[in-house]
């Protein structure tokens, strides 16, 4: 297994385990530039009564707090979908070196879809962007917990 | 003293206090319906290495955490300054009813500015958006912060 599937397989297990807590199963981890994971997570908005608590956001904070420095120099984040402009715009600011994502997000993605955070020529730091990552898993893991939820309401 | 200039006073007394900690002066407080002021913050992205530490993002978290909710329905939140493209899009997630603020920034904003956030159509939830209250106060204390900076550097 190369490190990118393994990292792929740990946000996926941040988002297997949302989806296990009743949270919208999206995960995401911060690798450095050794290949270290320093920080993971997956939603928890309704955990912790925080519309900011969202996957990458909190793999974001968790990371940094780790290094003790608001930005990622040189690390990449990894998550299963594509990330909504808030989340997008965060990677941005945390300076991140690249972003992989799994599934795209055309309802409500910000970096292919919407207000395409990082193609506005304000974007202060625009990372390398790879897409598909374990596309069918990633997406295949949402469309399992919507189906349960309609099935359950 | 109305009421609107009391809570974008309270907003401009955190960013004044971000500005005496070396931060970036931007402040917001996050109203209720019944006009009690439940969450405040100032950025403090270099203090807590959390580089989504914006000021909205702390009041919104510290709202929401006081009332127990993810979504601040009926709440407005005041800002000194035009939200930028992650604290515009974690306004709409915690469904703020208004959003106000003083200065505009072309640089780094994302409501008027850069990818202008609730344009898109995927916005969720578009707040009512109020522009310009106590705006020359707001941006002085911007440029105040930056050109002392400046002259130390």
């Amino acid at each position: 297994m190369s490190d990118f599937t393994s990292y792929m397989n740990a946000a996926l297990e941040e988002a297997e385990a949302a989806a296990s807590r009743g949270e919208v199963p999206v995960g995401a981890v911060v690798v450095d530039a050794a290949g270290r994971i320093i920080g993971s997570g997956g939603n928890e908005t309704r955990a912790l009564s925080d519309p900011t608590a969202h996957a990458e956001v909190l793999a974001i904070r968790r990371a940094c707090a780790r290094i003790g420095s608001e930005r990622l120099i040189g690390c990449s984040i990894w998550v299963t979908l594509e990330p909504c402009p808030m989340c997008a715009a965060a990677i941005g600011f945390a300076r991140c070196h690249a972003l992989h994502f799994g599934a795209s997000d055309p309802k409500s993605g910000g970096v292919d879809h919407g207000p395409q955070v990082f193609n506005a020529a304000s974007a202060h730091h625009v990372p390398e962007v790879y897409r598909g990552a374990s596309e069918h898993q990633c997406a295949m893991l949402l469309r399992d917990f919507f189906a349960k939820k309609r099935t359950l309401s």
